[in-house]
């Protein structure tokens, strides 16, 4: 008898799922059908900043598989859907549509699954202040977002306003000065990129000065100074900034609602729990994967909810391939990243110094700074990596990069270096590539670690 | 009493140890020598190229430390002395003027030692044909040779014919091409960087082809045309490339006569033979370094004598730890190097398809072909990686990366999975970063590791 998968979500974590099941089961064996409020499937969130910025002209450039392309591998989509209810004992889903009109009736339907994927995401943060709905504040998280924000750059707005300093919030501030706006970016953080350490994200916050950004830390945003349903200004304790848009770029949570809603156990980070292989610990068929889960640190083994396209992608293959029968592990997360704001590039991987002494280890830090390039070749720009060594043992437990164009990507090799639990001596030997266009004769990265090994 | 180091070769190896030698032992304690034929010390050989190609405007900036830098350190210098001969016995060393006057008398001098590091680099082939020494044939290697390009290039040459297609052949040519010549690459091998597999090989090859480079493969020179004693073309068995500069870039051997003159092991190489400390094995208080010796590949055990100033900065700093009084090895190469020509990176590291098999390794081969960044991102160059990895055992045995702008120095990724033993699947599992303007969402470094694992 043909089995059912139900994926709720169809973005990176559930399509990434649907894709791999169907490599390993056909349509005969395994109907696979999800459930997607939104009216795109497979698209780059990442991307939504390039679009807004304009480096990319057409949000289909963003969508990497088209339901059309979904349905021709035999896997089907509801577009417009939201699931409402999970009915874990009768292993059913009440859908209803997205955009209901106020007068209609219930147009509630009820899904059957075999088995079950919550891919539901991530919701964005929202300050706890008024203000919010007026015209003029965008999200920065979906098409739809990025769509109205173009729209609103038509009519030639002046000045911006970004709330929140993380990715989302550094990437949509350089897209609108790429636009030709003058932008404010306020934070409640003393500096932007949270999960870097204070030196790092003070070196950030001078680059995105150096670009003619006005950083207002320490300002956690009051309230949206709104007239006649327009926003106007953001206020904080330290005063008004005018907005002809303003953007939040606070990041997200777990959308973990529906599951909690259901029964489903939720983790302390609030995203729901749900061991290696992406099950659920109480129901065998009932799967999750994405932002919307609590995953582990890799280092530390602790409970984190992290929200990247990289970790939704991989732990919903792994949910893939477990549905499709064979074996799969999700080995846990470093939280590597990268973004750029301007010429400034930044990295991140493992733990950060908070990180670590939340966790509970005794730990040194390296500062090294050097060039992109050999110090002689053209457009040599500098880079400063800070490397985090246990100091028993003096393994890599994180690495943080902020430097100019060609620096940032380095911390893949970190990340390997600490995947792969290597001390700082250890990683210092690594035969490391090296010509001038590329490099000075030893790499930052190496130099940082020589330096570490070196204490 | 003062014990007394003398170092025969003032450049990357010789120096490296000098410093860290001084680093660990002050003056008082132990004196330092360095005999150096040239005029320079520490100076970027890999540099060479930029400077000819117009990247770099002045040799001073290719200097890391002049010898003014090192008398600071209490390194003392002899320049344009060449080392005549070593006598073990004896413990010293004939050193004569390298430019001796030839009605000049006997102006040896002998210097003594307690220990002794011979850091003699490497000597550039030559092919075996008549007209090298015509006016208008270069060398590629030195700042004497550099000069005499960037002198000959104030003629307004038009066409240049590079001999060889490895890292120098290619940056030579680069070099020429961006001095506005019309070049010709001219090789004995089937496709350039014969330190690649033939298919990845053949994409370099492409790619100078698309900037305008004439590569002629599998024509070994068979002489230069020279008339009035200056070189006019390269004749081949296929043709005759007119010429109105030669540039001879055919890669080195290592330069082990003073050594093997003086009863040290040479070993299957022609690289002088030392241990994991840089010791000799025959002579405890006399160490080798850099280009001139034989080292051993990490992966196989076999000896190897590679040419890469990474190594010899390594080789020379473990030696002069090692003088300095501490403990330290050198842990084996990788091989891991990066070059460019034109918009197309080119990044190898551990074991060629060739390598494997002389090493008689059973081996997978794995070919995945991607973009730099995400594939809607502005300026996304394509890229091939190919791994190899060992079929029984899936351990990554080596990488090789063609691409545009950005992709080479992913091939420390794979230098340091290689150097930890990963396995495909263990390295396809390690969270490595993403951001539209850095990769699509699975770097291909990635992909390549997945799908080798997939088999």
């Amino acid at each position: 008898m043909t089995e059912r998968l139900l994926i709720i979500g169809g973005n990176a974590a559930g399509m990434s799922c649907a894709s791999q099941v169907r490599r390993l089961r056909d349509a005969a064996d395994l109907e696979i059908e999800v459930v997607e409020a939104g009216q795109w499937t497979s698209y780059s969130s990442c991307g939504i900043p390039y679009w807004v910025g304009g480096e990319v002209e057409d949000a289909d450039a963003l969508i990497a598989r088209s339901p059309a392309d979904f349905a021709a591998m035999d896997i089907g989509i509801l577009l417009g859907s939201r699931a409402e209810s999970i009915d874990l004992a009768a292993a059913t889903v009440a859908v209803s549509p997205a955009d209901r009109c106020s007068d209609g009736g219930d147009q509630t339907t009820t899904l059957t699954y075999d088995r079950l994927l919550i891919a539901t995401g991530s919701v964005p943060l929202r300050p706890p202040v008024d203000g919010l709905d007026a015209v003029g504040v965008f999200g920065a998280q979906t098409i739809p977002d990025a769509d109205a924000i173009r729209r609103a750059l038509d009519n030639k707005p002046r000045r911006a306003v970004v709330l929140g300093g993380g990715y989302i919030g550094l990437e949509m501030a350089e897209a609108l000065v790429n636009q030709g706006l003058s932008v404010t970016v306020v934070l409640a953080d003393p500096f932007p990129m949270g999960s870097l350490d204070e030196d790092m994200g003070e070196r950030v916050c001078a680059a995105m000065t150096a670009m003619g950004i006005d950083v207002r830390t320490c300002e956690p945003v009051r309230g949206i100074d709104v007239e006649a349903g327009l926003a106007r200004a953001v206020v904080t304790d330290e005063g008004s900034y005018p907005a002809d848009l303003v953007v939040l770029g606070l990041g997200v949570r777990p959308n973990s609602d529906l599951a909690r809603d259901a029964g489903l156990r939720i983790g302390t980070t609030k995203g729901i729990e749900v061991d290696d292989t992406m099950h659920t610990p109480t129901h065998e068929n009932v799967y999750a994967a994405g932002d919307c889960i609590q995953t582990r640190n890799r280092i530390t083994g602790h409970p984190v909810a992290i929200a990247l396209g990289t970790h939704a992608n991989r732990q919903g293959r792994v949910a893939g391939t477990n549905i499709g029968g064979r074996p799969a592990r999700f080995e846990g997360v470093l939280g590597t990243a990268v973004t750029k704001v301007g010429n400034c590039e930044i990295g991140r991987t493992g733990l950060s110094t908070m990180d670590a002494e939340l966790a509970g280890y005794s730990i040194e830090t390296t500062l090294l700074e050097s060039t992109v390039k050999a110090g002689y070749y053209p457009e040599a720009g500098k880079l400063a990596v800070k490397l985090l060594t246990e100091r028993q043992t003096q393994r890599i437990l994180g690495g943080q990069i902020v430097g100019g164009p060609g620096s940032a990507k380095r911390i893949d090799v970190l990340a390997t270096a600490i995947w792969a639990q290597l001390t700082a001596a250890e990683f210092a030997a690594v035969d490391i590539s090296y010509a001038p266009p590329f490099s000075p004769v030893f790499d930052a990265v190496v130099l940082a670690a020589r330096k570490a090994a070196g204490r």
